[in-house]
């Protein structure tokens, strides 16, 4: 085997993986991981079950790149547009907006994959839950960051930052449902509370 | 047969059902609907699961039996005493209490039964979603129409109940799933939000 065709088959692999995780990420945003096997992927994307279990090994493997590809869409449509915003209160503006957009006109069919995943793992220890309880931090922690920098600049009300991003989650979350639900009068609550909160 | 022991039956047969689905709920909270089949339950209670199968019929059948196990605990346990307490705040205030006892020292060994429901199904249509908002609804009418109270009793600031309510949900379910992941630091954020959102 040369070179060449070792590196296209690498290249080829990675594709797969990440088509194959991404579409794994939609399917758990509506039926949960529970909902994300080997084989519903392969009859899904019409691939074999053995080329799925080569690329994955086990469901569990494949749970963990449908967080990871759930991360990277959110990193993708939330923080990295807002970084071009100037630090300070239009930043957190500008996640909280882009945040509401991607719970309003979800990217994932069944709206935020976060909130499902996390719900659903949070009472079973395990890799899965350490991944998604992961990734909820690491959004919790940026943001509050975000928010210590607008207050620092006298930009938003002096208040413990994590309890407001908290607080915020919690009412994005909420909204989410409401969303899913298709109740649009709790949706436009939602809205006015991160709007006050933000005041 | 006679009419005694057909009395009999349908007395057992009751029986039998409650307990089914009240463990149905148990399961549910720790790994969402999906972990709920007749085969499990089966396996857990030691049951056969023809037996499951003449009660219940469907998996369906049983999904939504443990709906209805779940509100029927979450009923007993936070609305009929709190109904003991003088309408107005008092009883505003012990259905807060009692349903943050229920998220922090939890009936249901996953918690919430309904925020892990409501999160799995909200994208689902169907009778399991139809059934989960349902109950999701008539709590926050229920708790918006105490807060009415009151307010009009003067006992609680002015402003929109069915909001506030859709408030006070948003953050006990954020400290649902912090208590599931064992997040102390944020169910006292949690606490501290909501006493401040029922000064």
């Amino acid at each position: 085997m040369t070179e060449a065709t070792t590196d296209q088959r690498l290249v080829k692999g990675a594709r797969s993986r990440a088509v194959i995780a991404r579409h794994a990420a939609d399917v758990a945003s509506v039926e949960g991981l529970a909902g994300v096997s080997i084989g519903r992927l392969a009859g899904d994307l019409g691939i074999s079950k053995s080329g799925i279990a080569t690329l994955f090994k086990t469901k569990e493997a494949l749970q963990l790149a449908a967080i990871r590809a759930g991360r990277e869409v959110f990193v993708e449509q939330i923080i990295t547009p807002s970084l071009r915003e100037p630090r300070g209160s239009a930043r957190v503006r500008a996640l909280i907006d882009r945040w509401l957009a991607y719970i309003t006109d979800p990217v994932f069919p069944g709206g935020c994959f976060r909130a499902t995943v996390l719900a659903e793992f949070d009472s079973r220890p395990g890799p899965v839950r350490d991944a998604v309880a992961g990734d909820h931090d690491d959004w919790m922690e940026f943001l509050a960051a975000e928010i210590r920098k607008a207050q620092e600049m006298g930009e938003l009300a002096e208040r413990d930052a994590e309890a407001l991003a908290f607080e915020i989650d919690a009412i994005v979350g909420a909204a989410n449902i409401a969303r899913q639900l298709g109740d649009e009068a709790r949706v436009a609550t939602a809205r006015q509370i991160v709007d006050r909160l933000l005041e």
